[in-house]
């Protein structure tokens, strides 16, 4: 389980990495970055799991995220993840697409070949990454949230669902919210996972709590601006069966913003800060 | 004096653009950045100046300065621009190198072949950009302020020491404070503007100081951990002609700090609310 520093730079008073690992779920080798805010030697901190949205790796959200003030002052670390394996022999989209392949890893364990070998997010995320980082980083591994962006929206959500002890809390800006209903889930989840549609519901946020999972509350952000909130996100989906479910549900319509990390880095203050409550009670 | 928009995003409660226009000191398109905080119809806001380091464009600051947030609070203006003319006929380094040319432009007008007829950035930030910027956005040319980081906060140190009245305040991340004592400086004020160093001093800050050129005072923050802290930026130079000078002088050694982004975005509240005092008085 080595881990291999690419880059340490001093920020807000803690430290910002990057790293690089032999992955074994993904048999690539996998880069990630972590924030450790500035603490006391031998304390051990809550951490915020990140997951970006498609086309998206490690490093969008560490350079435009404006996360570091609020962890800084909030004793967060804040771990962000790649999107899909990648490199040599690690199929994409047999077109080029965007939306599926290399950065578009859906956070699932593919099961069709040829993406059944290196797309292992779901995997790499819940069991893997975690035990690197427990075993790198000052984690209290009892005081973890997640949140995520888009695709990583519908990552958090469907994580939170699926373990949520493991989780204390769960946020999302602009998620996917029903991939199962949507053109990018669809193609995703029908390419990783087969065509057989009962495979996709544990990768689906709605058709889990219609299934009988539950969480303790979500707190969502979206732009009324964004361009793909009516075709793809369709956050009143999972406003509606939140309600059926009676799970916590603080959805916010913010009038005037779009799909960018222009959104995220506005909200993402709000969302370390509703985290920490949690992590800290 | 036409603009046109690359792209517009809310952001902060603001709005963050990107735009374009042609430029008859450069002869070329300039590309600018400029964030408006949320305001009322018909107010005219104070401006802060932005000038970037070596290699950058208007997108480095704009994506990972974290400078939003406070210019929304403290109701400023930012504009940020290149670091030189570039396009099709822009002449580069011979070399290739990333410290002249095209991304160095060292914020002077070159008077050498044949940089002279497109590298005039001395005059595009002083005359030619803010007569854009009074015209197409809500600012009060009364209230301006300049920093920048690098290249940029030597170009924010001797912009503001020879047009003392136009900037209420100044101020730098890792400046360049001597070119002339220093290779990057001697190599681009060489190149620019021959090697007669007479010339040079009206881009050199300590210079400037030296032949009688007075301001308020400055705010520099520098990191220890900054690798051309020694060779490139020496801010001792600075510190010892300021105190020659009586010019009040800020200057924060901070500890573990790179010259990266992180470094800026640490301490860009800082600057930002110490302008905005001087702004607002």
């Amino acid at each position: 389980m080595t881990v291999e520093t690419i880059s340490l730079n001093r920020s807000h008073g803690g430290t910002q990495g990057v790293y690089k690992h032999a992955s074994h779920q993904t048999r690539t080798s996998m880069t990630f970055s972590v924030y450790v805010p500035p603490r006391q030697d031998g304390v051990k901190l809550p951490v915020v799991w990140y997951l970006s949205g498609l086309t998206c790796t490690h490093a969008n959200v560490t350079e435009k995220g404006e996360f570091r003030k609020a962890c800084a002052e909030l004793g967060l670390i804040f771990v962000a993840a790649d999107t899909s394996p990648r490199g040599e022999g690690v199929p994409g989209d047999p077109a080029g697409s965007y939306d599926f392949g290399l950065g578009a890893g859906f956070y699932v364990d593919a099961t069709e070949a040829p993406y059944s070998t290196h797309y292992r997010m779901w995997s790499y995320l819940t069991q893997e990454l975690p035990e690197v980082i427990s075993a790198h980083f000052p984690v209290d591994p009892s005081r973890q949230s997640i949140l995520g962006h888009s695709m990583g929206g519908h990552g958090a959500l469907t994580m939170a669902l699926r373990l949520p002890t493991r989780y204390r809390s769960a946020s999302a800006f602009s998620p996917i919210v029903a991939p199962s209903q949507v053109p990018w889930g669809i193609k995703a989840l029908g390419g990783y996972l087969g065509s057989a549609r009962e495979a996709w519901r544990k990768h689906d946020a709605v058709a889990l709590i219609e299934d009988g999972a539950r969480f303790s509350g979500f707190l969502v952000d979206y732009g009324d601006a964004d361009q793909f909130l009516t075709e793809q996100l369709r956050p009143e989906l999972l406003a509606r069966e939140c309600a059926n479910a009676a799970i916590p549900l603080e959805l916010r319509r913010q009038s005037g913003y779009d799909h960018s990390y222009y959104f995220i880095s506005t909200f993402m203050d709000d969302h370390l800060r509703w985290h920490a409550a949690r992590l800290k009670s």
